[in-house]
C-alpha cells in the first residue's frame, strides 16, 4: 500500500508499542463481555422454544427488555452499589460510571459485569413464562439489577464485601448469578402462581409442551458457548494463565458429566431419550461449576457436575409436587445447580487455585488490586478442616436470604396491585395476539380472521390437549 | 506431557517473547471481523423472518451471496479503492492485496474491513426484499462493493481523504457503512417498486407480515452483539484501552435508550407492546452511536439513541406515506439512525476521544499512522461554534448524493432492460418454489402436488389475508 | 470508583506488567476454543433443518451427545494420544490431563484442539441421520475420538508424528479432521444402509427433503464463522501475525469462489439458484482450504476453493449412484473437499508459509517447541519437483485407510449385534416420537392422539410425496 502520497504521516516512533496488562485485560474483557452477552440470545431461544407458540413473541421481547432496561439500570447504580468504593455491605460511588478510575479499563470491566448481571436477571423470564404481565416484569429487572443483585455483587466479589474477606468462593456466580436469579424466579412463580391447565381438576400435573424442541437445543447450545467466556472472564486477570486453562477444562467435565449422568438416569427411570431434559442437565452442570470452576481439580468437577444434573430431576419433580409451575425448569436448573456449586467447592477447593484477584491498572499499566481473596484462605484446606464448607454455607443462605426476602416484597406489592398476572382472557387467547398484536408464525398457526379486531388471530393450542402425567 | 522422545526439539531460547503492538493489533482484528461476520448470519435471520415464507429461502440465499461475492468484490478492489495510496478521492493501489506492507497486520485488517463492506451492502436485500431478481440484487452488490463504499471509505477514513483530513467525525460507520447502504436501498426499493398487495386499491397500506417473530428477534439479537464488535474494533488500535472501554459503553446506552423510548411511545400510540419495532428500534439505536461512539460523552449517547429511536417511527410513517415498500424498514434504520448519529456527534463531540488513529506495524512491532484525524479538530469544540455540525452536515451530504447518484444509473439501467423485478407469476407464488425449487418449510406449508412440475409447491399465504391499516 | 474505604489493598508494583507469548497464547487458544464450539450449534442447525420434521429432535440429541461424550472422550485418551510424547506413530503420556508441563497453556491448547475433535465426530451424525439407532452412534463417537481420531493428530500434527516428521502439510485438518470425519461418515451411511423411501422400487433416486431451508442456512452460516476461527487458530502462535492474517484472506476467498463457482454451475445444469448446493459449496471450500491456508497463495485459495465446490456435484452424484444415502452430504463436503484441499497444496504451497511451529512456553514465558515442520520442507518447492505432492498423497491415503478400516470393523459389529439401525417400525412414525416422546414442533404438525400412547403423535411426513428424481 503505498503512502507516498500521504502528507500527514509522522516521523517514525524510537521503539516498538509493546502490550501491558491494562491493554491486554480491557481487550479480553470487551470480547468475554461480547460472548456473555450472546447469552442472551441463548436465554431468548431457550424460553421461545418452551412455550407456546401462542406466547413466543410475548417470551422474547420479555428478554429484549431484559437486556435494555437490565443495561440503563446496571448503568444508573447497579455497578455502583458494586464495586463502588463503600462499607462492607453496599458501595457507594461510581453511580451512571461517572468519576471512575483508569477509564478505559473500568468501563470495559464495567460492560463485562453488566453482562453478568443480565444474565441473573433473565433466569426470572423462564419462571414466570407464559402468564405474566409484561410491566411486572419490568419491574422485577429495576428491582434486581438495580439494586438487589448489585449488593450480593458487593458481598462476593467485591475487595470490600463481608463475604469476600471470609474467603467465600464464588468465582464465577454460582450462588452470586445463579442462585440469586433462581431465587427470585422462584419467588416470581410462586406468586404469580400455575399456568392455567398446568394442573388438572384434581390437582394432577398435565404437560403443556413447547412449542419447538430445536429452539430450545439452539439456545442451550449458545449458553454452552457463552458460560465458557462467563467462566473464563469472571474475575479474572487474563495474565493468569494457569487459572484460565484450568477453568476452560473444569467447564467442560461439569456440563459433559452432567449431561451424560441425566441421560442415563431418564433412560433408566422413563424408557426414553430425553432431549429436553438433557440440556437442562448441561445448563445445571455449567451452572454448579461456576463457584469452583477456578479452585476445584478435574475430578471434582466430574463430581460436581453429575450431582448438580441428577439434582435437576429431583427439584423438578419438588417443584410439580408443589404446585409450582416452572416452564423452563429455570429454578431446578440455576437455584438447584447454584446450590450444589457453591457447597461443591466448599468440599473440594484445594489451595494452589486461590491465589487469584482482579487488578485494576493505571494509565502507565501499573497495577493495582481491585478485590482479592484474604490470604487467609490459601491454607485452610490444608487444615483439613470443614471451616471452608461452613463459610460456603453461611454465604449462600445470605444469598438467598437476601433475594427471596426482596422478590417476596416486590413480587408481593405487584400481585397486590393486581398487576402481576395478566387476564384469564388474554391468557388463553395467548399473549403475542393479545397484548402485542404479533403472532409469533401468523402463516403457520390455524388462523381465524375475526372481524372485530384489526389482527389475525391464531387458534389457540387446545389445552385439552394437555396430557395428564399421572394418567 | 513428556517430550523426551522427541527428537528435533530446539535449544531454549533465551529470552522471554513479548506481545508488541502489530501481534496485538493483527489477532484484534481477526477476532472482530469473525463476530462482526456474525452479523450476516444475524441479518440474514433478521430478513428470513420479516419475509412471507413463500419468499424465505429466496431471501437468506441473497445473504449468502452478498458474502460470497461480496469478498470478491473487497478482494479485487474494495480495499484498494479504500486505503491504497491516492489523491483526495480514491485509492489506486492494493487491488487484490497485492504489495501490501507489514502482510499480515494489513491482511488482518482488510479481512475486518471487508466485514464492514458487507454489512453496508446486505442492507439492500430487506429493502428489496420479496420481489427483487436474484441477478439484479448480484449487480448491486458488485456495484457497491466494487466501487461506491470503497470510495466513500477513501474519504471518510483513510488519511488521504478530503473528509478525513476536514475532520469528518465517523467512528464506526454512522454514515460510511449505514448511510451509505441505506441509500442504495432508499433507491432500489423506489426503483423496484412495491410488492404486490402492499397497497390496496385505494393506495390505503395493507399488512404483509413476516412469517416469524422469532426469527426476527434472532436476527436483531445477534446484530446487537456483532454492533459491539463493529463499534470497538472499527478505526482502532487495540492499544488505546480508554477509547474502547469508552465505545462499549456508549453502544450500550444507545442501543438501550433506543428501545425503552420507541417501545413507550409505540405503546402510548397504538396501545400494544411491539416486539418488532422495538428490535428496529435497537438496532436504530446502534447505528447511529456508531459516528460518536469514541467521542460522545454518556448522556449524549441516550439522547442520541433515543432520538435515533423515535426518528424510526416518523421516517418509517413517511415511506408508507410516499408508497415505498419497505419489508424491513431498512431505510428508517440504517439511512435515518446513520444521519441521526452523524448529526449528533457533530453536536455532542469532546476533544478528549478525538485524538485516535489506525496504525500500521512494520514487522518488528513499530508503528506507522495509517490514517488519523487532522489535530485541528482536537480544538474545535472548545471554540464553541458549530463548525464541526458544518463539517458533519457537509460529509453525510456528500456521503448520499454520492450513492444516491451511482445507485439510480445501476437500479435505473436494470429496470430498463427488464431484470430488475420478478415476473407476477413468481411473485404470486413465491420466489422460493419459482426461482429455486426449495420451498422453505415443505412439511408445514399446505402443499399441493403440481403434476406438470417436478416441485411441490406451497400454497401460497393469501394475500387477500392482507390486513387494511387505514380500515 | 473510590477505594479510600477498602482495608486491603497491597502497595503498588514497581513496574508495569507486560504480556508475553505464554499469556497471549493462553488467551488466544480460549477465544478461538470457544468460537470453534459455535460449529456444534452449527452443525446441530445445519442437519436439524436437513432432516424431516419428524426427527429434528434425534438429530439435535446426537449433536449434544457428540459434545458431551466428545469431551469426556478427548480428556479421558484423546490428547494424550495426540500430543503425549511417545514414538512416531501414538502418544503414550498425559492421559486425562494429567502430569502437563506449563499448566494453563497446555489446558488451554487441549480445550482448544478438543473441539477440533468434536468437529470431526459430528460429521457422522449427518450422514447417519433418520435411521440410526442412538446407542450406535454414541459407540462410533468413542471409536473417533477415543482412539481413532488422536492416532491420525499424532501422525500429522504432533513434533513426534511420522507423517509431520515428513514435512506432510495439513494446517487446520483438510485430512486430519475433516477426512477422518468423511471417512466414518462413508462407511457408516453404507453399512446403516439408505433411508425407507429413499429408492424407489426400481431404485430410482426419490427427495426426501428436509424440514427447514433456513435452518439449513443458518448452520451453514455459522458453521462459515467458525471456520476462520478453526483455521486461525489451528496449530499457531498466536504472536505469527504474518500466517494468522495471510489464512484469513485464503479461507475467505476459498469459500466465496466455492459458492459462486457452484451456483453458477448448478444453474447452467438445472436451470435454478440452489440455496442448499451453495451452502454445502461454502463448507467444501472451507474443508479444502484448511490443509494449506497458511501455506498457498491467495490465487490458489481461489483454485482451490472453485475445484472443491465443483467436485461436491461430482461426488454427490456418485453417491447416489452407488445408492449410499448421506441426507447431509457429508461425505461430499467433508471427505471430498479434504482430499482435494490434501492434494491442493502439494502443488501450490510456496516456501514461505511454511515455517510455522507451535510454542509451548515455561511459566516465565520462555518458548520451547511442541511441533514443528521438518525444516526440509522448506526448500522442496524450489526444487521443482513434486516430492511434496507425493507425501500428500501418501497422507492422505494412510489417514483414509486408518479410518475406513476401524470404522468398518465398529460398524460392522454394531450390525452384526442389530444395534446400528432402528426399526422400521420407528423410521416410519419418526424417531422423535418413538425413542424421545418429544415432537419437535408439538403445535405445527398434524397431531393425532393415540389413546394407548402417553404422547401425542405427529403425522408423518408422507413418503409417498417422495419425488422421484429421474421423472
Amino acid at each position: 500500500m503505498s503512502s507516498s502520497a500521504s502528507p500527514t504521516l509522522p516521523p517514525e516512533p524510537a521503539a516498538p508499542v509493546y502490550i501491558n496488562a491494562l491493554m491486554f485485560n480491557t481487550v479480553g474483557y470487551l470480547f468475554s463481555g461480547m460472548l456473555i452477552f450472546l447469552m442472551q440470545l441463548g436465554f431468548a431461544l431457550l424460553e421461545a422454544g418452551a412455550v407456546r407458540a401462542a406466547n413466543a413473541t410475548n417470551i422474547t421481547l420479555k428478554n429484549t427488555l431484559n437486556a435494555a432496561l437490565g443495561m440503563v439500570c446496571y448503568w444508573v447504580s447497579g455497578f455502583g452499589l458494586s464495586y463502588g468504593g463503600g462499607n462492607k455491605f453496599i458501595g457507594s460511588s461510581a453511580f451512571f460510571l461517572l468519576d471512575l478510575e483508569s477509564l478505559g479499563f473500568t468501563e470495559a470491566f464495567a460492560f463485562c459485569q453488566l453482562m453478568f448481571a443480565l444474565t441473573s436477571s433473565t433466569i426470572m423470564s423462564g419462571s414466570m413464562a407464559e402468564r405474566t404481565n409484561l410491566v411486572s416484569y419490568c419491574f422485577a429487572v429495576i428491582m434486581l439489577i438495580l439494586f438487589v443483585y448489585p449488593v450480593v455483587v458487593h458481598w462476593c466479589w467485591s475487595d470490600w464485601g463481608w463475604l469476600s474477606q471470609m474467603g467465600y468462593i464464588d468465582h464465577a456466580g454460582s450462588s452470586v448469578v445463579h442462585a440469586t436469579g433462581g431465587c427470585a424466579a422462584l419467588l416470581g412463580a410462586l406468586m404469580v402462581g400455575p399456568r392455567i391447565g398446568r394442573f388438572g381438576s384434581s390437582g394432577q400435573p398435565m404437560s403443556l409442551p413447547g412449542h419447538s424442541t430445536v429452539l430450545v437445543a439452539q439456545g442451550a447450545l449458545l449458553l454452552w458457548v457463552g458460560f465458557f467466556a462467563f467462566n473464563i472472564c469472571s474475575g479474572n486477570d487474563f495474565t493468569q494463565a494457569t487459572i484460565l486453562g484450568h477453568i476452560a477444562i473444569t467447564t467442560t467435565l461439569s456440563g459433559a458429566f452432567a449431561a451424560l449422568a441425566v441421560l442415563l438416569a431418564v433412560k433408566a427411570m422413563q424408557r426414553r431419550w430425553s432431549l429436553l431434559i438433557a440440556l437442562n442437565a448441561v445448563l445445571a452442570g455449567l451452572v454448579a461449576i461456576c463457584s469452583g470452576c477456578a479452585t476445584v481439580p478435574h475430578w471434582a468437577a466430574v463430581i460436581i457436575g453429575a450431582f448438580a444434573g441428577l439434582q435437576l430431576l429431583l427439584t423438578s419433580h419438588l417443584m410439580v409436587r408443589f404446585k409450582i409451575d416452572d416452564p423452563l425448569d429455570a429454578i431446578a436448573v440455576h437455584l438447584g445447580g447454584g446450590i450444589v456449586g457453591t457447597i461443591g467447592s466448599g468440599l473440594f477447593a484445594r489451595e494452589e487455585g486461590l491465589v487469584f484477584t482482579v487488578w485494576c491498572f493505571d494509565q502507565h499499566g501499573f497495577c493495582r488490586r481491585l478485590r482479592s481473596f484474604a490470604p487467609s484462605l490459601v491454607f485452610i484446606r490444608q487444615q483439613g478442616d470443614f471451616s471452608q464448607l461452613g463459610i460456603q454455607l453461611l454465604g449462600i443462605l445470605c444469598v438467598c436470604s437476601w433475594t427471596c426476602a426482596w422478590s417476596f416484597l416486590v413480587f408481593f406489592a405487584l400481585r397486590r396491585a393486581g398487576m402481576l398476572r395478566v387476564s384469564e382472557k388474554a391468557e388463553l387467547e395467548g399473549l403475542d395476539v393479545y397484548t402485542h398484536r404479533e403472532p409469533s408464525y401468523p402463516e403457520f398457526m390455524g388462523m381465524r380472521r375475526d372481524p372485530d379486531e384489526l389482527a389475525m388471530r391464531p387458534t389457540l393450542f387446545p389445552l385439552a390437549e394437555a396430557r395428564d402425567l399421572n394418567a
